[in-house]
This record gives C-alpha cells, sequence and structure tokens, in this order.
C-alpha cells in the first residue's frame, strides 16, 4: 500500500496500476519501459496538462463528433491506465473502441476483450472472433483492423501507440489523433493531431467537454479544427518541458 | 533481433537486456519502469556523457584510490546492463562488488550471484551465505549490508539506487557516491558524489581513467576531492537538459 502522503502518491498509483497488469499478463514486454519514459516525460510538465494538450483535446472532440465512424485504439498500457475513463468517453462520444496491439497475442486480447466486458462494456472490437483487414493491403500484423472499426473509420484516437503503427495508420488517410507524452515521438510525428498530455488527465478532460462541444453547432466544430496547426502546437508543447527544483 | 541500421539501436539493445533480465526472475517488479525513466532522461542528454558527469567520475576515481575499503554496490538493472563492465571496473581499481536489492528475495540474490560466478567473478558479497549487518542498527531489510563490504566500508559506489537506501548510506557517514540519470532524484540529492550520466558509458570511462589516476600522487588526488562542490555540478548537469529536435 502507497501512503497518499507520498509527494510521488499519483505517480506511484500508475505505476501499481502497470505493473498489476503485467503480472495479468495482457502487456507487451516492454510496456513497462514505455511507462517508465511516460513518467520521466510527465515530470518534466510538472504532470499538469498543458495549454497546446487542452488545445489539441478540443480539435479532438469537434473531429470525433463530426466524423462518421470515429474510434478509439486500446491497447495493454491504455487499459492498464484508464479502462473506465476510457468506456466513459466513448460512450459519451458515441465511438467505438477497438483493441490493437503491437505485439498481438490471442492471449493478450483475450484477456483485454474481458477486462472491458468486465468493466461493462460487451462490444469491444478486434477481439479475436472479429472480422479482421488489413488497411491498405498492409499484409502485416501491425497494419491489422477490425472491418467495422478503424479498417472503415475515418477518425482514430490512438492513446500510446507505437510509431509503425501509427505510421500506418497516418499513411491510410484517416484523421489519426494520438496521446503521447513525447513531443518528438514518431507517433507524435506521424499523427495529424499530438495531444502531449498524460492519458490518466487526457481522458476525462475530454470526456468533460464533450457535454459541451455537442451543444454547439457544425460550424463552430470545423472552426476549430481549421485554426488548428499540429506542427505549431507541437512545438509550442516542446517548449514547456523543463527540468528544475520545484 | 535489432537492425544496426535503426537509429535506436544502441537504446533498443539496452532495453533487450533490460527485458531479457525481467525473464530471468532477477529484476524487481519496477525494474523496467526505472529503466523507462532513465531512457528518456538520457535521451535529453543526446545520450552523451557531459562534462560534470566527467567531472564527478575523476573525482569518484580519486575517493575510490583513497578509500581504506571500496565497494561497489550491484542490483539487477546494474547487473542487466553492465556486469563486465562493473567486474573489470572493480578488478582495476580494487574494490569489492556486493549485492544490494532494494526488493531482495533470495532467488533474486542467488541469480546474480550465479551470473557474477559465470562471469568469472566468484567473490561477491552480499550473498545468500554472505554474512549481514545492519547499517546505524536499523533493522530494516533496506539498511542491510556485508560485514566485509559495505557495512565496514568508507566508500561506497551505488549505481542505480533508489532513494531510501541512498538516504541510509549517505547518514551513515560514509562516503556515497550514485550513478543517476535523474539529477532530481533523491539519490542523487542524497549522495556526496552524483554522476549523471548511463551506467553503460560510465563504469567504462572510470575504468578507463583509473589508469591514469593511480600513477598521481595522493595529493593530487585529494586536491581533486576538495575542489569538487557536488550541489554546483548537479546545477551544472541539470542545465544541459534539453528536448528539441537533433
Amino acid at each position: 500500500m502507497i501512503s497518499k502522503s507520498h509527494p510521488r502518491y499519483e505517480s506511484l498509483k500508475l505505476r501499481e496500476k502497470i505493473v498489476k497488469a503485467s503480472k495479468s499478463g495482457y502487456l507487451a514486454d516492454s510496456a513497462m519501459i514505455a511507462h517508465g519514459r511516460g513518467e520521466a516525460f510527465d515530470y518534466m510538465l510538472r504532470e499538469k496538462t498543458t495549454l497546446p494538450a487542452k488545445r489539441a483535446m478540443y480539435v479532438t472532440v469537434a473531429m470525433m463528433l463530426l466524423a462518421e465512424n470515429p474510434v478509439i485504439s486500446v491497447n495493454g498500457n491504455t487499459t492498464a491506465l484508464v479502462i473506465d475513463e476510457i468506456i466513459e468517453f466513448a460512450k459519451t462520444i458515441n465511438a467505438k473502441i477497438e483493441i490493437n496491439l503491437f505485439y498481438r497475442t490471442d492471449e493478450r486480447v483475450d484477456k483485454i476483450a474481458s477486462l472491458y466486458r468486465e468493466h461493462g462494456y460487451p462490444g469491444i472490437l478486434g477481439s479475436n472472433s472479429d472480422d479482421i483487414a488489413y488497411i491498405n493491403e498492409i499484409k502485416n500484423p501491425r497494419a491489422s483492423a477490425s472491418k467495422k472499426g478503424i479498417y472503415t473509420s475515418d477518425t482514430i484516437l490512438i492513446p500510446l501507440e507505437d510509431g509503425d503503427r501509427a505510421e500506418i495508420l497516418s499513411k491510410s488517410g484517416k484523421n489519426t489523433i494520438c496521446i503521447d507524452l513525447n513531443p518528438l515521438s514518431r507517433t507524435s510525428k506521424m499523427s495529424d493531431v499530438s495531444i502531449v498530455d498524460n492519458v490518466v488527465r487526457a481522458i476525462p478532460f475530454m470526456t468533460k467537454i464533450t457535454g459541451d462541444l455537442k451543444m454547439q453547432d457544425e460550424k463552430l466544430l470545423r472552426n476549430i479544427i481549421e485554426e488548428f496547426n499540429n506542427e505549431d502546437n507541437l512545438k509550442e508543447s516542446l517548449k514547456l518541458f523543463e527540468i528544475k527544483e520545484e
């Protein structure tokens, strides 16, 4: 048990979730290393959601509200950290959830699918019984996608995605939105919208603003998207990283 | 197999070593997360040894050469990343090696002790058959140490050490030297000398300079140590962290 008074309480709780998920057998080998990298980047943002991240999230919600078939892609780390928050956001914004693992094994997919069922979300895509197709006919497991989901979707949110997969998605012409704490990662650079933030803050923030943006007319949503420049926004994010004494 | 042409080849090789060590069962649960944090910090140093790190290493070697009983403390991550380099450095500088695990289990200690034997170093301290005492009589596994090693040593090198343990060692009055990529970590702050560098570069660098410093007279070594100010050096390290495009 981590004491609530520990100065790193929030961070240690997340670490505990990742360790637990690893023991449950649904994380890839290097998933914990990826989490550690994220910890260090978040530390340099003082574990706060930045203005450029918020701006990217308004754009994301606008894009997802305007999309024909928005999909949220989930992997082991996302599930370990924010399963309930993802389900709530998907329901609020009316998006599908699809399992996509970079190192896909039937066992890990089954474990993750069961978790979503246990958390009250039975309709997850990308399960082992789902109909799979290959994006741009690339016969590579990294390009696999559910026919009802990412394969036919126009807008995809990919929290914590690998660079290879982000590249395939981005080249497919679909709107690709990532959540990644490293503004210099291939995933951040490949995406149309890059949210440089911790998923544990980003997903609930987007759920919160969805209610508000749902009330706005389409024109305003389109305007939010048109005014956004991802490259400039990433540059602005970059400037906010700092390693210094509290 | 990672291709040598991969832009992140060196970093991915280290990651592979950590994943392999984790599968071998001698890493603690959160060891991979710690490695990931290190990756991010090293990335911000462009994976280069900095001038303040080199300065701290000259001081370290001088201190170890002047010490009565210098000891290098090793854990799972150190073993996974630089077992041969640690053995070579210990032999060159005439220091002992002692296993010290934050989450100590007999099984992990046995596995690590066997690895050192297999790599040609039979005399490791801190094994399960070793005589253990408690630093400052603190009856806490975090204060345990070998009687022939850390318990009676005057100068200890602790690569990749946990903050709690670093604090106990530091308060014991022994010269405590850490290698830690995070200049703001408790370990870095608690140590008398803090080498902000990746162990895979730091250990071979110190082996290299040991030959040179061994030839110098004691007065020069004492002078190197006296001129050094760890707080100032840490501040200088801090300024070199940067997240930017290559």
